[in-house]
């Protein structure tokens, strides 16, 4: 290199990001802080010796872009100290821990991560329901737990052919989970804000009409001031007894209460969950139910799609910080 | 009703057919027996006080078909005194149990059973794929094992799409498989005993070829001479550490002693079983691997399945005995 241009021997100086996040969670996998630094200056107050409320009013006249890891809420009161913020970068598909409104009177646009999660969650709400369906984990407690030689036969399970599915949330997630379930011969229909030109499936208006026409519910929906417990007890008694229930979305997109009482007195036939209302730990109500299949919050959790996470990341970073168009922004 | 004509009020002769199953395993579900008794006149020598040989010795003249379940044998001995059978209607996708070379020579036609199963096992195998790639039953176990708040993270799975399957035996079964792996993004493969000029997805001659290209390995083929422990270690090596293996085939289609071996040892992946060298139990070693998920030989275990299974045993003999095309007839 000797004599290379001034241009190329001169660091440039990167972008000023700020990072959120609760100090017990950490970025997510993948060399993730690690590769954020080689694009953009990172500014983690968890990461400073320095007073939490010191060091951000020391910077808050550099932040115009925040990313938020994790659950970590933003309220009003956490924006009111950066004057200067203008995107606030969510690494999640729900942004229900995001004050929207306050965002919105701010001027304050939002991106989040469902295009990077997408397949990774259909992949695991179909596993769920095939699960759940065809009693996968229950049969493979069967054989561990030595019963099989003993009982000699496992109780029938359920074809996927034919059952309809009413998908909750016809976005990135439920798009790939209808096309999905057509392979299976499932007949698809949905209810999402509005009807989407772009989706030949059947449109209903809400669930309470989706669900009378369905075997299956799957929730992809974001969790907000309409979807909250979306359903509810009315919508289990119309799913009935061999209905089932499927949720990759947000935990309290169902009354989660009278979900236990459903499956514990069988109500309806079975429910594959990935998500609760107390986000760390399921109902133990549960835990001894075979038709219920319960997963850890971990529908996003491949390495491909942490790699895609970064990749849409840095993407609407540097979208925003050359004046491009944002990848993936929140209708707000 | 009254003055019915002569033909619906004389009750025709039901042709008869011979059942063989073990006398510890009975008939389907869906009330099988019931319903099979009001096509056919049924010849159980296990409901019978009669001694077994002499029932069939005082019967042999008038049975020209036999309907067998399970995992009963068929062997030339037991077609020795059947001097007039012309037909063995399987209610299995698999027919190793049934001597082919010995019906052949004796111009005995078999028919199985896996048009009834297709869509139910390959609905399995998928399943199992996908559980084994995102740890759903290992997540499972950790919720119910209540370490979800204590261990607070759980290890990431693996991406299904861009996965390259491989698909032995491109049947009624592998067509289904391959079907539904395409609407996850995967890439599919086969080897099969002949290139299929209906399938356009590529063909390998062996498995040993096939492996060398594929992530994934998926056993839907029937268990013959040639197909016999197909899966050897040298397969397994070559599938590698991150490599699959799915059966829902035959046990022996593996070599099962290697594959536990590889599997204990980490040398490939994972392994979704739905079938075992020894019928009716699975070998211990697996039973603490989080990267296995294993079932009881239920992947064709719907009511769909045998309600599917009557229809196509019931349009088998009722072919035969109307001197029709036979439905499902296995080459021999």
């Amino acid at each position: 290199m000797g004599s290379g241009s001034k241009d190329t021997q001169q660091p440039k100086e990167l972008p000023i990001v700020l990072v959120h996040r609760l100090p017990s969670i950490d970025f997510p996998p993948n060399s993730f802080r690690h590769r954020l630094r080689s694009h953009f200056h990172i500014l983690d107050p968890h990461e400073s010796p320095e007073p939490y409320d010191s060091f951000l009013s020391r910077h808050a006249h550099s932040i115009r872009a925040l990313i938020t890891f994790g659950p970590a809420p933003i309220s009003a009161e956490l924006l009111e100290p950066l004057p200067f913020l203008e995107l606030v970068v969510a690494t999640s598909a729900g942004v229900n821990h995001i004050d929207l409104p306050a965002c919105r009177s701010r001027g304050i646009v939002v991106t989040n991560a469902s295009f990077a999660f997408a397949e990774d969650v259909a992949d695991c709400a179909v596993g769920l329901l095939i699960d759940v369906l065809r009693r996968i984990s229950a049969a493979d407690r069967f054989v561990r737990g030595r019963l099989w030689p003993v009982n000699k036969t496992f109780p029938l399970g359920f074809k996927l052919g034919g059952r309809r599915v009413g998908i909750v949330g016809m976005g990135s997630i439920g798009s790939e989970v209808a096309k999905r379930l057509s392979a299976f011969g499932c007949s698809i229909a949905y209810t999402s804000r509005n009807k989407k030109e772009s989706v030949s499936f059947p449109f209903y208006a809400n669930v309470s009409d989706l669900v009378t026409d369905s075997d299956v519910l799957i929730l992809c929906c974001s969790l907000t001031e309409e979807t909250y417990h979306i359903v509810d007890k009315d919508v289990m008694s119309a799913l009935g007894k061999e209905g089932v229930i499927i949720n990759v979305g947000r935990g309290s997109l169902i009354e989660e209460k009278a979900l236990v009482q459903s499956l514990v007195q069988g109500e309806i036939g079975g429910a594959g969950l990935d998500v609760y209302e107390k986000e760390g730990d399921a109902p133990k109500e549960l835990f001894g139910l075979d038709n219920v299949v319960l997963s850890p919050h971990s529908a996003v959790a491949t390495p491909e799609s942490f790699e895609a996470l970064f990749q849409l990341t840095v993407g609407n970073l540097e979208a925003f910080f050359s004046n491009k168009p944002l990848v993936s922004v929140v209708s707000n």
